[in-house]
């Protein structure tokens, strides 16, 4: 079954001469790549390996690593024939022994690492620094020149190298898919992304899916289904596959070497087409499908076991060096590949093996756009005083923040469109989140079938949209590695959905920061909107306010939480967001119609301070307050100043101060975040002994969490989500979580001794509003009007 | 572009009466479900339509409910002809007004819920309910009789058919995939499925791809891409697609009727060819294509703007119906369905429409599997003590836990083979996390090419392994939804993969336990191994601990976190979670060799307990110590250990207490947890006022979440993972973030007052020797000896 279909190209394109030279830069990356794997010691093989020249742990990936250096090698000769741009994506988990190897061949790791120099004492740095400590991990990483995408958690690689073709109409992404990550689900979409590129303003991706049929321990599912299967999968993707398949090294090189050409052949002849020709239909991209055996020309048999070609070649071939026979195995596997041809006396690989690599930039270890910090350009903003709301006294306006916050985000697509260089993204919910207004300047990337009653659709559009949340992530991730700038929008609960995908972001930044030569890159930037309060309508399986938790476990100089609780407070941190870079900003705001607190200048004070003191709001005249009633996101805060305008009310005399939580790291300590207050400040505020009632957006562990450490910290009462959800009204939601007005009034009776006498009364009074409420909602199925017609004044 | 290709059937297998009929009951469940949407009172129609009758606000979605309505009205016609099982599943995400109204129409509703009676009253009920505070959700949901799948999130319904599928031989799942859903990465690899099931001894999964063409605000990728192209991909996917396309009801029932003749055939012959002919080879599952307009027979135009077929029919096509000509149009459109024809005066359905259901638990909203509670039958488990590690003092046993584990599992496995109803599964990893075993008595499913030297591969292993964490998760919740049991492992860091499925999930069983007819199934389990702390060769981005964070913010009842440090207490701990229902267990555990600390009959009291003091280990002999040396995880129990080994060599004097927790809930608030202890209990554990030195598997302010209540709090401190992650060593990975001994031994200088005197020279000592550490590994590139040779005794 494994006959290669027709459409393979039959040419052999290479010279002997380059067949041989070709075969040596091979035997070069894969003689570097085991040596990474196994050696710490006598690189070259100069004496008779011993075990004391290996390493005591043997870790890191041969499996995939042959064939990566396999593409690698073809890719360079497509790059200096063509003078092309590629940026090369590793899919394949563990292939950095492989990536690491063909970048230092190119002389690209010597020039960003000067130790790991080009000679023997370099290459012996090479080899003992791979998977051992303080070294570097077994898959491409923030550490590798020529990279964009971490080959930890499988499944981003196609969605990395599609955000990274957007907007570089240069550039080619060559991204190598392992038949493992293919089975994953994020992968299994982001083939669809063929449906977002215009081949007119956008670079291409050539997909390369390697096929060595075998995962740790089991078969892959690509790799054991009929050649034509996968055939009409691929095609069915949208692309059009030319597969080279074998073992025999000189005839798969001219098989690919055909192949490369007949790739890139095609994508030129789509993007003149585009480019110069106006076609407007969706091409089949070409793509590659290389079947080749797993931990190609290693040892074929260990211990009288299948090795090549089956799981075993998977991490590394055989281990225990001390077994009889294993060491012997491994030299003669090493010099299989005859280092002596390839690395001169000195250590230096031979000149004419290195001249297969392309010069300068056009080494794909050293393409500009794997470091795209140096290529950013900051976007050009407009002022947000244009936008903002006007305020004549708090609380008495109602806006739609969100939709004046896309008001502002049209005018950042409008300012930026010539650069190219700003998406904004969302899981097919831009309108529901009220950002229809960047419509009115780009449209929605398409480019599939269309009608002509379709809305805002175009092949160049700069609003994203697709029912993958994993594939949105990704391209955005893409996107800002080369150093553009975007701005992800999503329900809050399903924002989980890229859990783990913020992980590994979390973790590229925390690593790349530590890597002297990475130029920081534009912040991932979030709006959480149809949030947890607001979804009341879709009920408990839309409602989950807890992404913040999440989010702040990583590291805490990569990320920053925000709760604007009003449109001009919105305004003030989406602008600060898309002006700050290596950071994750997570901002969690409504867009149904509430009440506007602050115009744009005490917006600003307030945001620039992250916390204060609300003191239009508050009674205790800069005092000691009987009672601190804190707030943090929009829901919350309206509900807490109707608490507090219920307390004016029911006991005029008990001084109140109400503090407003922007950005929530302000609370933790400042050992622990550096947004922290530090304890003066945050004492002050909420003073040593008085209560605070604080109303929260999210899990109010979350908050118990962040305070611990202060010394008021036993006074704090936290209302916030009790997995309490339902399809009900709005007001209904923060009853049954005690997040509303009257459960917080009847926290601050029970806390303030003062209130005692009047307790029974006033709490008496407020069971019988709830009471009201639910009978009414019952009925009406809507809110008491006088929750929904409330006003702070 | 729309003609249906070539392989639809074009017999016409309904009569003219049967026509009429089916038109009739179409209507009567599209009139049900406008009714849901718009209506709370006047439900037939009996009265002109008065404002007052319709709801305040509008909720729902009506866009792809009539192809449901329809699909499900075929579906019947198979069960009544065939006697064949059906399990319906919705993938639409918010398509209830159909399912509820298909099972109200086969009086099922009112069987579970008298009050929504098979009358006016009833049907005024059924109308008011929908989406209305108290009611139900606009997606099916553990509320709606015959489902197994909530309709909130996207992504998971064809995995939980194949769940559902696997082991149910006489069973086929009807799957209706939206093409919204098909989006997504989750779903858009389930339909490599078919992979893993086997002909012979598994139900079939009939999925039916509903191309209504529009997403909220966009159209979908399947529905504009070319039919061949489609039909390519679903080919590749391993399926034969029968396409079902048009607008025109009376065809379109011919079509139908033929498509699912077809199908049924299909899936009959293959069965019948595997289990009678013995046919081993893989089929093409046969599956349906139904391409109809979204909002089919709703308003064509609203207000002059494209309704039907487009996005504007996705939830309500047309809401404030105040707005002139609405109310109108409402009931033009309610009354196009002709409900006069449809119910009796009584407001029944009429007994010739009523009897195209199915009887009894034929109906599909009646499937017993749906309900898998009531099929249940518990496990039969060895006895752990056959497989207990003998333990002669505590620490003097090295062992691998999870290997242990394995050993039981096996038998497990075995002991439950003949009632097929335990599944192990987990994405490549099973033997990589030490369960080997299991492999002994069952095999890998897979039904796809396989080669003489594969390993324990066959099509109806009982252990899953596919490199998708989602497909796993998938497949497991719907086994368990239908009343089996199943273990899933997985890598600590990766699992994150599948937070949001784990939402999803918590919020079913929450929901679950609040209707009265659902009855319990057994829990989710998981074992997490290959964690944060031995994750040192794979380096930073495998080492995350944060899936317990995320799942303690589930509701209480539902989930419980266990940290069993060794062999037995991980064997006491699987034994119980496997017995245990709707719960979601999290075990961690390593897997690697490390020292056993507990005999069988320790382990038990301990785990009982869940929390303990661990006596052997402690020397402030039942008198107040002078620190509290408190361990949750394995790898901080030893580390714990030997910060109390060092602290009795330089500080013999101090009186240290050492607590151990397997069941991390303990430390919660009983009012917070079920399993939180009580004050006085934890107090005398933990003392009111010593230092408590905490060594955390997690991150350490998840503990600080946990305790912050208590008495003693102020005085915890802990140790955890910081975020420090790389490629190293076991215990540099420790140092990294202080949780190693030494650390802990400096912590303890520092919180203990009489120990000042020493501090000096203890700390030097311990400065010294990570210095020595550092060096050690950065040369050889693994512990320091004494480290990895240490022993508690």
């Amino acid at each position: 079954m494994n006959e290669p279909l027709s459409e393979a190209p039959s040419v052999a394109p290479l010279s002997e001469t380059e067949l041989a030279l070709f075969n040596r830069w091979w035997h070069a990356a894969n003689y570097l790549s085991v040596g990474q794997i196994y050696l710490m010691a006598n690189p070259l093989l100069r004496e008779p390996l011993q075990l004391e020249h290996t390493k005591p742990r043997l870790l890191g990936h041969w499996g995939t690593t042959p064939g990566l250096n396999f593409l690698w090698l073809h890719l360079n000769r497509i790059i200096r024939a063509r003078n092309t741009s590629v940026l090369f994506i590793a899919g394949p988990g563990h292939g950095a022994p492989g990536i690491v190897a063909s970048t230092y061949l190119e002389g690209t790791y010597s020039e960003y690492f000067p130790e790991v120099s080009q000679d023997l004492e370099g290459l012996g740095r090479l080899m003992k620094q791979f998977s051992f400590p303080g070294g570097i991990p077994s898959h491409a990483a923030a550490t590798t020149p020529g990279s964009i995408h971490e080959g930890g958690e499988l499944g981003y690689s196609l969605s990395h190298a599609y955000g990274a073709a957007f907007d570089n109409p240069d550039l080619v992404v060559a991204c190598v898919i392992g038949d493992g990550e293919a089975e994953t689900g994020p992968l299994a979409t982001s083939w669809h992304s063929n449906k977002f590129v215009d081949p007119a303003t956008d670079g291409a991706v050539l997909p390369i899916l390697h096929l060595n049929g075998y995962k740790i321990a089991n078969p892959t599912i690509l790799a054991r289904i009929a050649p034509r299967e996968l055939a009409a999968l691929l095609r069915g993707y949208g692309y059009e596959p030319i597969f080279v398949e074998g073992h025999d090294p000189d005839p798969m090189h001219q098989k690919m070497a055909a192949a490369m050409d007949l790739a890139f052949d095609r994508i030129a002849a789509i993007q003149k087409a585009a480019r110069e020709d106006g076609k407007t239909e969706r091409p089949a991209w070409p793509m590659i499908v290389l079947r080749s055996p797993k931990g190609w020309t290693g040892p074929k048999e260990i211990d009288g076991l299948r090795t090549e070609g089956y799981w075993r070649s998977h991490q590394v071939p055989f281990s225990d060096l001390t077994h009889p026979g294993h060491l012997q195995a491994l030299e003669s596997w090493l010099r299989s590949y005859k280092p002596e041809e390839l690395f001169d006396e000195s250590g230096r690989l031979f000149p004419e093996i290195a001249a297969l690599a392309p010069a300068g930039t056009f080494r794909m270890s050293d393409n500009p756009h794997a470091n795209g910090g140096q290529l950013k350009r900051p976007l050009r903003l407009p002022d947000i005083a244009d936008y903002a709301v006007a305020v004549t006294s708090p609380g008495h306006e109602i806006g739609e923040s969100t939709r004046v916050m896309g008001d502002w985000l049209r005018d950042v697509m409008k300012l930026n469109l010539e650069s190219r260089n700003f998406r904004v993204l969302s899981p097919d919910e831009n309108n529901s989140n009220r950002l229809n207004a960047v419509l009115d300047v780009t449209n929605r990337a398409w480019n599939a079938e269309t009608f002509d009653y379709d809305d805002h659709l175009a092949r160049d559009g700069h609003v994203m949209e697709i029912l993958s949340e994993h594939t949105c992530q990704g391209w955005l991730e893409g996107y800002l590695l080369t150093g553009r700038h975007g701005f992800l929008s999503c329900y809050e609960a399903f924002i989980h959905i890229i859990d783990s995908m913020v992980n590994q972001h979390a973790k590229w930044l925390k690593t790349a920061a530590e890597v002297p030569w990475r130029r920081s890159i534009a912040s991932l930037n979030y709006l959480l909107t149809s949030h947890v309060w607001r979804q009341d309508h879709n009920g408990f399986s839309h409602q989950d306010p807890g992404f913040i938790d999440h989010v702040i476990n990583k590291k805490a100089e990569f990320v920053r939480v925000y709760l604007p609780p009003d449109a001009n407070t919105l305004l003030w941190t989406t602008a600060h967001c898309l002006q700050s870079w290596d950071r994750i900003n997570v901002i969690v705001a409504g867009k149904q119609p509430e009440p506007q607190w602050l115009g744009l200048d005490d917006a600003i004070r307030h945001c620039e301070a992250g916390i204060g003191i609300w003191e239009w709001a508050s009674n205790d005249k800069g005092g000691t307050p009987d009672v601190v009633m804190a707030c943090a996101g929009d829901v919350p805060t309206l509900e807490t100043l109707a608490a507090v305008k219920l307390l004016r009310e029911h006991a005029p005399d008990l001084k109140v101060r109400v503090i407003n939580v922007v950005d929530l790291m302000t609370l933790d300590s400042p050992s622990q975040h550096p947004h922290g207050l530090d304890d003066a400040s945050f004492d002050a505020l909420f003073t040593l002994d008085r209560p605070v009632i604080f109303a929260f957006h999210g899990y109010p562990q979350l908050i118990h969490k962040l305070i611990y450490r202060r010394a008021n910290a036993r006074n704090f009462h936290v209302h916030g989500f009790r997995e309490e959800g339902s399809t009900t009204t709005p007001f209904d939601m923060v009853v049954r979580n005690h997040l509303d007005r009257f459960h917080l009034v009847s926290n601050v009776i029970d806390r303030v001794p003062g209130l005692a006498t009047r307790a029974a009364y006033a709490k008496q009074a407020i069971r019988d509003k709830l009471v009201d409420h639910t009978r009414y909602i019952a009925e009406h199925g809507r809110d008491l009007p006088e929750i929904e017609a409330w006003r702070w004044s």
